[in-house]
């Protein structure tokens, strides 16, 4: 019975579905953990253990649930909870409860899923850093938007939270916590419930500490139930890296992950694992995601501007501001660049390319004070609406992870999921092959 | 003085930005016209008449706000509003007051919009009737599920309200009242803090007596303000008319209103009008959209399913039920069919014609305790995301109105504007050119 909090939430589901582990351990393991780590990590803005642990008593009594029966989940604070205060991380909403769940957590519940709390954001999930530290050094960030769910997942409080992106927010952070972030399609995951930045770009997705456990997750929170089954790969996949054009923003461990990366790639591939250009369609949509981001995030967040202006930081009230200024002719050329780009990217992915290989981070953690790091090497595929993953190969000058993102084809999240599995089983180091 | 709740939106905002006329007063005309006949066409579900008022005043002595400055509008009971109760149709949520305002009604607040109250909307958008009449006919529906807002404006209680659209919620109560409806294109204005039927569907559109007025509404809620300015056709369209699969569910009065669209298309058409029958990637297209709604709408409303099985009412939870029983395979498979036909029409957007013409509706509406009518004529449309307006262009054997439906290329709602002015102008019964 002891250790349950480090059970992966693949192993944990299976132990709880034969009964042989209760719910109710399994929670009070994560909530010891907790306890005794919170202080530093700072991973939640709230628990709700009462509820958490009156629903982990009545699925230990009732029938099996679903998918995630009583599996305790962290919630980004992005998402609506009608138990929880839900604050978007901004103090103009401290103590705001909804009226109801996201769909998304609605769904999670209704598989099994017990909500344990909400997990630390940046500020409406933009650039301004929450409290949270990275768990493997606390002077360095654990990422953002979604800084939270990552470092309470790679801190073993708990085996599954959620996360939303629309730069950089889980592929990043799960590159500096090193556990597993799942980006699935645009669109897979219902954005209802779910403070809006951009509704072109928000997608939604979690982490875990296996590729099991983000299927897993991912299947509960769309309701495509396959994606909890993760299914040999029947060919051998044709991989490519993809360093982009924004490879003079990778630092050396970067290189050394993608050199990681190619190596276990090799063995999985039909073919060499080399290096591919992107098409110009593609050139400058790095820039395109950024100005889409700023401007819908100017009309998303003119509630606040209007009322609350001083509530915002002023690196939020900088960045609304630059993108009010964003022209929509600009706005609807990036949008149209964007459709173009997507058409490509489709036919790239018909014809020569399953999986693309690209980093997940400029480098390891940055230093707190710096920030929660930049998002660059994620813009263009959360703009194409890419399934991505991010697994964890290597590490960096001050020990941290590094990480690279398997990217599939649109909608080939399940495809993905299988890839990356054989791919985490054949990296040189075998404590990281744990992660399939 | 006399006579403001009969200004077109756009005459009201010249007479505005002229100082000509006081918002106050053609604030207190709609109210006056609102006191007269809500008793009847029951088109509100509350009013916010001091707010109101006060935001007149104020604009009245201050500086020009935008382009929808002083304007009075009715927001469907769909869209969250911070100062007045959002109830969504449902008993669930009565005097239910969000937090904040929706982006397109902070928008439109922006743009100096006053938000005079909320209408009508079926439960949760749905098929369960509102109150609402419709103003022409007591006995008829005003249609759904964006009831309220089409009656207020044929009944001249406001010049502008908003709606919203998954099947056929702006198109078909346009054309059972009598007014424009906009639908624009998926996307267009965002959805973020409206109520969630279906992600994939759910677009956002606006009700008026004018073509001009539409594109105003949506040129606020969107931040498009090209919208605002109907440019004069450069070329003169290729217009088909597109009778679609569903042609055998059009009543007598319907096959009229397609005659009398050809004879005006063909006044401003480039050659004849002919009738376009769409590829084989159309097929079953009305159907894949009735099952992509309904499965989302089980996972949307799934929190108010659980938590409020009582409070919806019977005709939803049938809804949810069978929504629920639609496989992900099957709606995934629907979701390929619905990209690979909007590549298809993309195409024949590119190379073949630049406007369809298509029923709205059946027929005229139907008595009231028949339901709001069928949005089989409405559903593709909506599923390709392309830009649709409704434009009155004869009447039934009831003497209600019946519309049509001009629809363009994806992201062409700019062109479309344009194109259904020409059309309407071209319209033989001189008092129906009123609406361009």
């Amino acid at each position: 019975m002891k250790d349950l909090e480090s059970l992966s939430a693949s192993q944990a589901i299976k132990a709880l579905s034969k009964r042989e582990i209760r719910a109710t351990d399994l929670l009070l393991s994560c909530l010891d953990r907790i306890g005794q780590k919170e202080s530093a990590v700072r991973a939640w803005t709230s628990l709700g253990k009462e509820n958490a642990l009156s629903r982990a008593k009545q699925l230990d009594k009732g029938a099996f649930q679903g998918i995630l029966h009583g599996l305790p989940i962290g919630v980004k604070d992005l998402y609506d909870t009608f138990d929880l205060p839900t604050s978007y991380g901004s103090p103009i909403y401290a103590d705001h409860y909804p009226i109801t769940d996201a769909v998304s957590v609605a769904l999670i519940r209704q598989a099994g899923g017990i909500i344990l709390g909400k997990t630390v954001t940046t500020e409406f999930a933009s650039f301004k850093s929450g409290v949270t530290t990275n768990p493997h050094q606390s002077k360095h960030t654990p990422g953002g938007s979604s800084s939270g769910s990552a470092a309470a997942v790679a801190d073993f409080m708990v085996p599954l939270a959620t996360g939303s992106q629309t730069a950089g927010s889980i592929i990043r952070p799960a590159s500096f916590c090193g556990v597993v972030g799942f980006k699935p399609s645009l669109g897979k995951v219902s954005i209802a419930g779910v403070k809006s930045l951009s509704v072109t770009l928000d997608t939604l997705g979690c982490f875990g500490r296996t590729i099991e456990d983000v299927g897993l997750g991912v299947a509960a929170m769309s309701g495509d139930h396959r994606l909890a089954k993760i299914e040999a790969l029947h060919n051998k996949p044709r991989i490519a890296i993809c360093k982009t054009s924004n490879w003079s923003a990778a630092q050396k461990e970067t290189a050394t992950a993608l050199a990681v990366a190619r190596h276990a790639a090799e063995a999985i591939s039909k073919g060499t694992v080399g290096d591919i250009k992107l098409s110009k369609d593609f050139d400058g949509l790095t820039q395109a995601q950024s100005r889409i981001m700023l401007s819908e995030m100017s009309r998303s967040l003119l509630f606040e501007r209007v009322h609350f202006a001083k509530k915002l930081s002023p690196q939020l009230s900088k960045q609304l501001s630059e993108g009010a200024e964003i022209g929509y002719e600009q706005y609807t050329k990036d949008l149209r660049h964007a459709s173009m780009a997507k058409a490509s990217v489709e036919d790239l992915f018909s014809n020569e390319i399953d999986i693309l290989i690209a980093p997940s981070a400029t480098g390891e953690a940055p230093n707190i004070k710096d920030g929660t790091g930049d998002p660059i090497f994620c813009r263009e595929w959360t703009l194409l609406g890419l399934p991505c993953i991010n697994i964890n190969v290597t590490s960096g000058p001050n020990g941290l992870p590094v990480g690279i993102q398997l990217i599939a084809g649109p909608g080939k999240d399940h495809f993905l999921l299988s890839a990356a599995r054989a791919f985490a089983l054949a990296l040189p180091d075998p404590t990281l092959r744990d992660q399939a």
